[in-house]
């Protein structure tokens, strides 16, 4: 499957946008091709059902769905993939035992980025590029470093990380796949709107 | 793969065994040969890492290998079966994605224990039993219970909630496949001499 290029939406019931499927909703509605379900916390039952409304909003919009850390939601959902971060799987073992599926790896530094592309990652989430208010204490690679992971691997990278409307052309411009938006489309007075004009600025950057 | 009868070992780290490896090596020394990993919280890496080392020592034992809840702990560490409460992923979603797998199902009645049985479950753990130190609140089957759900399924079931030394032999009496023990053994002055006095209850009565 060959992933989107553009803006990627991670899902959150914490901003103006009060549960995931509705934050997946904005995201499609607004022209975003790739989603991530992220939720951290919940039952596996209240995860799957929320996996499942997604991946059908998914198959309508024709995007790609991702589902942050857990491989097992991921694949009773019917996702076409999951992102693991250094506390989740491996790469390569949840490569191993669950083939077919993407992996998105995080990484910092360039030698992570290379070790995810090692590790069988099909992309990475590079970040973070700003401070944001997710993360705001995560180390920040800024654009030049973004610019050197992009330049260190051959896999798409997404940039991650207090990406703004205003950052999207200078994300764009050092090759980087896509950017990762949470709170730049979630917590907006106007989320649809928001995404559409995220989405937007990536396609005439 | 055939299901051991007699005493099934569940993990914990909160009584006298201060974490859940060291519990599953005192019920493998004890002679226990079904252990469940059952793991609330932490990251997926330190469930997996715990999992892969309890595969390990389980592996020595001859033991067959359970993880509760998580179907991506137990494929990603190899585990032989999956244990899935009303809160996880439904059974017959499991065995539908996750071939080979042994699936447990949680049952307090007789309606769930064959509930659980059409679904597909391989084995039920039944109970509460008795009110138990680690779930007093849940629902109390009683040996009564136990008896109708043994004779409403023909998969193996586990007495589990409460099973204390003194209670083995009516628990065995009523069809039981075996009976799974936390605090019973954990808690005990000496686990591993109580797993051991469990073990040999269970063969003896
Ligand atoms: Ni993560």
């Amino acid at each position: 499957m060959r992933l989107p290029k553009g803006i990627y939406g991670i899902t959150d019931d914490s901003y103006n946008v009060k549960n995931h499927v509705d934050a997946a909703k904005v995201f499609l509605e607004g022209g975003v091709r790739i989603i991530q379900y992220r939720r951290k916390e919940g039952s596996i039952r209240q995860m799957l059902n929320e996996a499942k409304e997604i991946r059908k909003l998914c198959n309508q919009y024709g995007a790609v769905m991702i589902v942050d850390d857990r491989v097992d939601i991921a694949v009773l959902s019917d996702a076409d993939g999951v992102h693991v971060g250094l506390e989740d799987a491996p790469v390569d073992e949840v490569k191993r035992r669950f083939s077919g599926i993407i992996i998105g790896a995080s990484a910092s530094t360039v030698d992570e980025a290379k070790e995810g592309e090692k590790a069988g990652a099909d992309y990475l989430g590079a970040g973070s590029i700003f401070p944001s208010p997710t993360k705001p204490d995560y180390r920040i690679l800024g654009l030049e470093g973004l610019r050197r992971v992009v330049q260190s691997v051959s896999i798409p990278v997404y940039a991650i990380g207090g990406v703004t409307l205003e950052s999207i052309p200078a994300i764009k411009a050092t090759g980087a796949w896509g950017a990762a938006v949470i709170s730049g489309i979630l917590a907006a007075k106007d989320p649809l709107e928001m995404a559409k004009r995220f989405v937007k600025a990536w396609d005439e950057a």
